[in-house]
């Protein structure tokens, strides 16, 4: 183990946290059979949610798809390649970020007491917002769900569909469908892909 | 350092490593003197850029502003409570989605030979693909400068004006101004904001 433990500097993980994280990681098509539980989820959500969004609003909310009632009213909003993969995982969640974040900012920002009502007039630059902020949630979150030994497999949907399914009373708008399996037993049929270099993506002025 | 080496189930990383990715880290106003390297810089990004994207666009791009000159340039176009902050951090990043990724494509699908043709008639479609999966690359990155020991402060700036003054030439798009310090010696003013409870943000059906 102690190997595996030891950090290949400039990093400061060690290599089997930055193997399980990104570098071996793969999005998966294919789920072990063993159950993924609420706590799991819940120990995922309590790493992640620390992690910084626009002044704190923490817009990102996540529907557990779980019974079998919940995941075919599910799988009739999914793309026709993509629905086998939505039935067969053992929990699917489907991101969505909260219109009415706001509503919560009384908690949240506690330190800015007007934050609420900054927000409050103008519902298009409130869901931008939280359409922002939610998106780095999900790259958080889909991190931390590797963190606690799970794999995933990030897909589209029909975001009207399912919003009009499962969101309707309480104006949350879905953005990303995450099927979640444990990484061990889980599996793809690519071959990994190339990524572009620093050189290709960065500029340095 | 065998304690601190554990991992509290259910999570799988050890406590030091979730506290530095996430549980203690702060967004940081104030900055450690030392320099932030393209070393450093160049490892992250070979971590994170891994991370699933969609069909693997990888549409995230930076700008690494570094010398003064390039500081002054965009200290112009942030508002005026984040222009000190700019102008202090040993290096600030300017995260961008490429318009035009499409045209990496023979490189990133190689598995999907008509990919290139797929983005190439619809720019619309393109600039919203590409926000979307920048934003969870983004996410991916400020985990991934956190796992190179590195501190984070994610700010908005004037997009409109950092594109004219950057983008000009190339179909880049800023999105997130980010600057970046050494964590040991990085700070913040602000206590530690609450957050959401996971039965605050979810539901499972």
């Amino acid at each position: 183990m102690t190997q595996a433990l030891e950090a290949t500097a400039p990093l400061a993980i060690d290599d089997a946290t930055a193997d399980r994280l990104f570098r071996t990681a793969r999005t998966v098509t294919t789920f072990a059979e063993s159950e993924v539980t609420d706590e799991q989820l819940t120990a995922v959500y309590d790493l992640i949610k620390w992690g910084p969004t626009m002044m704190n609003t923490s817009p990102l909310r996540m529907l557990v798809v779980r019974t079998p009632e919940a995941r075919q009213r599910l799988v009739g909003h999914m793309p026709e390649n993509n629905q086998e993969r939505v039935s067969k995982a053992p929990v699917t969640l489907v991101l969505a970020y909260d219109t009415d974040f706001h509503e919560r900012l009384d908690v949240l920002i506690p330190h800015m007491p007007g934050a609420r009502e900054m927000f409050a007039g103008d519902a298009e630059m409130r869901a931008g917002a939280a359409r922002t902020s939610a998106l780095l949630q999900a790259g958080y979150l889909l991190v931390g769900l590797r963190a606690a030994g799970l794999a995933v497999g990030p897909m589209n949907g029909d975001y009207a569909g399912i919003d009009a399914e499962f969101f309707a009373e309480n104006g949350w708008k879905g953005f990303l469908v995450v099927n979640v399996s444990a990484a061990d037993g889980a599996d793809t049929t690519r071959p990994r892909a190339p990524r572009l270099s620093f050189d290709d993506a960065a500029r340095v002025v």
